[in-house]
């Protein structure tokens, strides 16, 4: 008993800092949803706090300011889309140019599901970079290379399975498709239709260098 | 003399007319720069108005409302670049593809002269359209297919150039053009390069379907 006295603390964190952390995490769950809604000027830190229910003086509590909070619910976004385009773009059940296609389809069934409200909080921030604080610029290109990076490697897959020519440049590639498919959210959300994300992504295949 | 009263005034309209023209001209102007920078949430019109320097109070003497506004700002720009497009896509002195690339490069010149602060205002009001009144949505669609319109000739000018394969459907791959191209508008202010305009040219021609 001494000894585990002494070693790290084991289980659940105390019930005060596993509250903080709910909380904090619920802030940044709704600011995602806001956020991605809104834009970061449009989006009130006050509705935030309203809709999770904490107190307004609260807020310096969590986040240090509402840049702090921003890039908090950016990392947050980066680190969601990151697994989402691993669980498509990395299954080796389906041939490399198959996985691109999966993960359009997940992106049409998630516009879908939110009635073409919700875009790509990467482009939404992207589109109003000069208003934020300039912290969110270098933020926002890291996530796009990340991206970049994630989709040339499964394009230099299609490579070896020889649907793609072998002096394609994949990374090039890859930052092409990201850097239209941006327009395609932008586009799906003003028509809302999942046309656009479609349209664009034959554009897309019918267009590599075979 | 008798005739001359009756006829419709000619010449330049009375001044008190001409000036509230001017004026309203003039919001429209710096309306333009406000929104094509920072998007119709964060625009105040106060500050487009100190600009202009009209009194706060006039500005319902020159637009009903701000939607109203936003809409005549809306209209001027796609006015403004129609005949853009008119200039480079019509241009009989160059091959129909190599016009488009004359565009490309108008685009590039414009973005670094303004050192990517500004992109493109329908792109910019694409992005925000759940936040805008509903009328900006039709207005918006449309103006896409009128640019769409416009490449579309022009790519069925290649067609008879027997640079574009004939089966092309030039409709959709204007459309995807423009979708794509907006993703490229708002990278290129994201790094603050005019790369991304390049980058997705070079796709779109490497793709089309010879």
């Amino acid at each position: 008993m001494n000894k585990l006295a002494i070693t790290p603390r084991r289980g659940r964190p105390p019930k005060i800092l596993r509250e903080n952390q709910d909380t904090k995490a619920e802030l940044i769950r709704s600011g995602l949803e806001q956020l991605t809604e809104n834009g970061f000027a449009s989006s009130g830190i006050d509705l935030i706090l309203k809709k999770v229910g904490v107190p307004k003086g609260s807020f310096y509590h969590y986040f240090a300011s509402k840049e702090a909070f921003g890039q908090a619910v950016l990392e947050n976004y980066a680190n969601y889309f990151a697994n989402k385009l691993d669980n498509y773009l990395v299954d080796q059940s389906y041939p490399a140019l198959i996985r691109i296609g999966n993960f359009v389809e997940d992106a049409k069934t998630g516009m879908l599901k939110y009635h073409f409200k919700r875009g790509c909080l990467v482009g939404n921030l992207g589109q109003e970079v000069d208003s934020l604080p300039e912290s969110f610029r270098p933020q926002l290109i890291a996530i796009f290379v990340c991206w970049q990076h994630r989709l040339a490697t499964c394009l230099k897959e299609a490579q070896i399975e020889q649907q793609l020519s072998n002096d394609t440049d994949c990374e090039l590639l890859a930052d092409n498709f990201w850097i239209g498919w941006e327009g395609a959210v932008s586009r799906a959300k003003l028509v809302q239709s999942t046309n656009p994300l479609q349209n664009y992504f034959d554009f897309f295949m019918a267009g590599l260098p075979r």
